[in-house]
Parts: C-alpha cells; structure tokens; sequence
C-alpha cells in the first residue's frame, strides 16, 4: 500500500500579484512593452544602478580588513544612524534627544513584516489598517494576513485628472479611533499648509498611529531632503510612529534587501523597549540581516564626495524622468489627442497616472500589447527614445477608440 | 498636558540569548576567552572564511553583465538548484523524481521560521515539536513564540561521556503520534544500522514529522558527502521532510543570510503545492530574499575547479579540529588530569562535549575567565597555539578542585 503524503491537504496557493508581468511574458507579440515595473529603468531598458554602487562593491570585496561575521539582531549600527540621519537630518530633534532609532530589516516587506508583527502583539487597540491601494500589494496583505482589517483607499481623483488632498482627509475623518495609516507618497499630494495642519489635528485628535512608506527618499523631486520633509511635520507635532525606509531603489540594489523599520518614540526610554521587543520578533524572522547592501550604503553616505556623486545620480533620473513626462505630452499634443495632458508633468516621481479609464487601459493591453496597471499608473522610466513614439501612438489611438465608441 | 505615548505599555523585551557573550565581554580580565562561538574560527582566532569566497566576491564585483534587478520570491533558481545536488547529489531519486525543491530563505532562522508558519497552517496535527537542547536557542524558541509545545532533549550521556543513540531511540518512543521532530547533528551519534532501522521504523508507524537541520555540512568529518549520508536513509524510505540546509557557515560568509529551506514530497505534484505556499509565506516576511551570499555559492558550486578548492579548504578546518583535540587530550594526559579524555577525540565536528559537569563549567568561568557553556559543549576551533596551555591547564585545576571538594 503506497504511504499517504503528509501534505495531501495542501492546495496549490493563489499567485498573489504579478499576473500582468505574467501575461506580458507569455505574450509573444514583437512590440510588446512593459509600463509597471517597480524599479527605475535607465534609457537602454535595463534596472538602475547608482553609478556609486559598482565603484563601493570593488571597495568592499578588495578589502582584506573586512570580516564576514554575524552582525547583531538588530543590524548594522553604522548603518542605521546613516539612515535615520538621511531621513530627519543630523540636527533633527529627533536625532539629538535620542528617541529616534531602527532595526536593519529585509527589505521593506522586511520593514512592515516586524512593524506589523510588533502592532499585533503591542497595539490592540489598533488592528485596522488604512492604506493606498497601490500599496495593498504586498505591504497592505502583510497586515491582512496577519488578522488586521486593511482598508483601501486613493488620492487620484480621475474625473479631475489629480491627486486631490480632499479625497485624504475625507478618509482620516471617517477612520476609527486608534487605527493605523500607511502613509507612503504623501508629498505628490501637495497639501496647503492648512491641510497639513488639519490632516495632524485630525490625526492626533483619533490617535491615529502613522506608518509612514518611504520607498525610494530622492527620486520623486531629485531632492532628498525635499522627498522627507513632511516628517518634520510629524515629528514637530509630537505624534510617535514608525517608518519603512528603503534604500534600495534610491541605490539601485534591488536585490540585497536593504531596509529598516525606524522608530520615533515620546522619549529614549520608551524608544529602547520598543526596539528591544522588534529585536526579538527579528530574532525569530532572520536573526541578522544581511549585510552586503548596508555595507555598500553606508560607505556611500559615510564619504562626502560619494555621497555627492550619488544625489547627482539621484538627479539625473529625476530630470529624466521630467525630461521623458514632458516629451509624452508635447507628442499627444502633436497627435492632437483629445483632452489635456498636463495632469502627466504635474505628477512627481518616476511612477504617475496616465489619466486613462479602464477601456482604454484595456485597449492598450489587448489590441497594443504595452501592458499597464488597471489604474493607468505607470513606471515613467519605462519609456525611452526606442518606445516613446509607439506608445503615445498608441494612447493616441485608446483615446480616439474610446471618444468614437461613446459616441 | 503632555501627551500620552502609544508605546505606554511595552515592556523593555528579556534577552533571550548571549548572556554568555555578554558577560564575557564585560570581563575586565586580561585572560579572559570565549569558547562558544558558532562559527569556525581561524588559529589567529578570526572567524573562518574559504579561500574561495574572497576571489569569487572580487569576480562578482568585476562582472559588468549582473543585473542587481530583484529576484523571484522562491529566491536563485540556479543557487537552490546547486544546494539540493550538494545535499542529495545529483542522481538522488528525489531530484531525479522532481520531488525534491527548496525556497531560498534569509539563513536557517529564515527556514525554520517558513518551516514553522507552513506546519503552523497545514499541518494542525504536527503541533509538538522535538529538539535537542543546544537548538533550543534560537531554533526551538521559532516554534515556540508560534504556539508549538517544544520538547528539548540530549543524546549526550554525561555519566558515560558518549553520544548515546538509545537516548535518542528512547525519546521517539515517548514521542506523540504525528509530532515534529527537528534532527541535527545525528550523524555525531553513530547509529548502527539496526539502530537506524528502528529509529526510522518507530518514526513511520507514529507518523513524525521530520525536520532536519544540516547548519555546516562537511565541517563534521571534512567529506560533504558522509556529512549528509543520514539524509539518504529517509529517502530510501519514502519520508516526506523539510530540510534547514544552510551554507554560511561552510563558506565562511556569515553575513550574508544563506538559507534554504528544502522540501521533500512524495511526488512532484505534491511539492509544487507546498512550495506555492511556502512562497506566499516568504512574500510576506521578505519578499525577495538578499542575492551576494547565494551568488558567491552558486559559482563556487558550479565550477569544479573551485568547488575542489573549497572541499579541500573544508578538509583542512576539519583536519585542525581534529588536531586540536588530539592536543587536548594529550596535554591533559601529560598534566595528569583525572579521567579519561578519549571522549573529545570520539566526537566529530568543531563543537564537542568537555565532558565537564556544572561544577567544573562553573569554575573555568569565575576562577579563570574561560566562558563556556553549561553543558559543555565547547567550539574547539576557538583553541589555538596561543591559549592552549592556558585552558588544559586551566581545565586540570577544575577538576582535580572538584575532585578535592568532594572529598
């Protein structure tokens, strides 16, 4: 008699995310493009790489004084205070009064994994999760999994072709007490000052708990400091949060998994017991990160004049990406495409909306083959001097389609 | 009014592990010695790293044509692929049969983590988990904090001053019908061939789980092959198990997180449904694990040349192990220290029993500043030239003080 499998109960699991680069890859049309990748592409289609980062990766592997030892629970020390200083600056209150801190994570799924892990077992109160949903996969399903209730929500106002601070606040005024919001590319929203200060009062007010996304700290304006700054808002309001930040998309070491979960506390008691508590939850999920991309990072931003070239290199993507956004449009005005396309340069950042509708997205991927995210938010670095031509053709041509369809 | 922090509540977290290290390091005195690290250290007591890994991270550095672009949630296919045939060999009926896979995990706490949430989900039955107590930390505790019972339990006969495979025979008996049983460094135990068949008869008939452990294959008896050869008896018995396959600690790359957690299923069918789970569980605690540790293995497994040169380095760390101990015992002779000693020469592998009891373990620490563990289970790589006078001396006076105090 054949032995029964221990795993006979185990289904084939549900492909979570990935199903358009999925179907761009089985895909077998000569012309068919990709819009949705997550990283920055350089004009030749290939994935970014901080020109700093191969010179320091030489540095690093000559190094003979190196050793390979097991780095503490909590990472990189040197790491982390390059991070936390990159991210509120040396002078910040935060920094001096010594009540901000982090523990070097996998990633920024790394990030949310032990910040969820800590709201769970420490914040009871705060089980429900507010987030974008360009953001449910994977950061708001980490939460999801874990039992919190995760609602989605968006800025992008599509009959007006903006992301409009309204649509935020009507969210936060009608989120429950003590719940927690992921808050990721905040500063594409322009907020007034009336804004933000109604936004933290409403916040406070709830005792909300903000965690706040920072995925790549430079590429949406070219400037690093520009790309925080609404933290200082928070920190000068007092409110305690955490925070993913990534450097792995501003560096272009896409697969070291460089992240780190910081953590702004009342006071530098309360700081050091919530890092001893995400210590023990990182103690069971990996016991010491790795080290390669922190290493690499910290040379950078440890080294003046590499630290110079690279917000150089972090600039030039951005002009790029301008560069490309204003390009796109002045050939749709070419086209004469219906409506304006001034909502595309308004956008900072290398991933923007389109402003298409779900018809002419689907035009785009079924009679075109240029495949794009249901929402038409597309990488802008995906379009370069070879592909530009075909794809505002093409919009031009989902545009018309649907005008003529209406009629 | 000040505000009230989120964070009230949160105690500072106990240190699970390292108070050894810890107070060691505090330890003013000038002769003070650890010998517990984890990893192999070198004669000038420097952590081990192969020859091979320096020159292969130099090539990897050099090479224009590697992209950094994030890798496949399941991790390098190319490094899983090179793991298992290290494991099994290439012509095991598991690869052969397509019913062996892995998931690239960030180190052995990495698989042990995906490992437990799996059992945690699926298998609802498998909920007592087996280990012996040098693993309680940190592996144990993985399962434990998810809710498993966990069982701690020694084969070491500290009366007899030998690995003692009935302990082990007499535990499974004990054991629960379908419990988890985590089996490391068995091979030290020289099972005989009736022993195995009844070890793996009682775990059939009582449907145990088995989830091997193999943290430094080939840094037991210096032979990769002989190192993993227990492996192949379960196979050759149709068990279906997880595996912890890690291969920091071979290469000496200790930092870089390398793990994988193997699979073994009764047919292919069956591991494509355990592995399509276990990748939704890596997306949510890493995403993608880190690439330099898994790239330097893979091409150092997949050029013969140097795959000799790492083999032979292997032989030459297991050949000063075992050099070391003959000295030990020697000089303990020479010293005329009561007791046998050929228990330290018996036992394979840089981490062996002194066959010390509390009393004697408690004297090295506070008369002479040697830090070892309770059990002690030291590492003998941590002796070189320069201390090994010191501690057999050390070691003499221990026991024949404790031989004094009980008259």
């Amino acid at each position: 008699m054949p032995t029964l499998s221990v795993f006979t109960d185990v289904p084939m699991a549900q492909k979570l995310e990935g199903s358009l680069l999925k179907t761009y890859k089985q895909d077998d049309d000569p012309n068919k493009m990709f819009l949705a990748y997550k990283v920055c592409m350089t004009s030749e289609g290939r994935p970014w790489v901080s020109s700093v980062v191969r010179k320091t990766r030489m540095q690093i592997a000559q190094d003979p004084s190196l050793n390979y030892e097991y780095t503490p629970v909590m990472g990189m020390k040197s790491f982390i205070q390059a991070s936390l200083n990159l991210l509120f600056g040396k002078n910040s209150q935060v920094i001096v009064e010594n009540r901000a801190g982090g523990v070097q994570t996998v990633g920024d799924s790394g990030a949310f994994q032990l910040g969820a892990q800590f709201l769970k077992s420490w914040c009871q109160n705060s089980q429900i999760v507010y987030i974008v949903s360009s953001q449910k996969e994977p950061h708001g399903l980490i939460f999801q999994d874990m039992g919190f209730t995760v609602y989605e929500h968006t800025f992008w106002d599509s009959a007006h072709l903006c992301l409009d601070p309204n649509m935020l606040l009507d969210v936060v005024e009608r989120a429950p007490h003590g719940c927690v919001f992921v808050i990721g590319s905040i500063g594409n929203c322009r907020l007034t000052s009336s804004q933000w200060t109604q936004l933290m009062t409403l916040m406070k007010g709830k005792e909300i708990f903000p965690f706040f996304d920072i995925p790549y700290q430079g590429l949406s304006t070219g400037d690093l400091e520009e790309d925080a700054i609404f933290l200082h808002y928070f920190v000068s309001q007092g409110f305690e949060f955490f925070c993913s930040q990534s450097l792995s998309k501003n560096f272009g070491i896409y697969d070291e998994g460089v992240g780190t979960l910081v953590v702004v506390a009342l006071n530098n008691q309360l700081l050091l017991r919530v890092l001893s508590q995400l210590t023990n939850f990182a103690r069971a999920l990996w016991l010491n990160p790795p080290t390669t991309g922190a290493r690499i990072i910290t040379s950078v931003l440890c080294n003046p004049a590499m630290q110079g070239e690279w917000r150089q290199s972090l600039e030039g993507v951005v002009e790029n990406i301008m560069m490309t956004k204003e390009k796109v449009k002045e050939k749709l005005r070419l086209l004469g495409t219906p409506g304006s396309w001034d909502h595309i340069t308004e956008q900072k950042g290398s991933h923007s909306y389109l402003g298409l509708n779900s018809q002419q997205v689907e035009y785009l991927i079924s009679k075109k083959h240029i495949y794009i995210p249901k929402n038409g938010r597309i990488n802008f670095t995906c379009i370069n001097s070879y592909n530009i031509d075909y794809i505002t053709a093409s919009i031009n041509e989902a545009v018309c389609f649907t005008k003529d369809s209406e009629k």
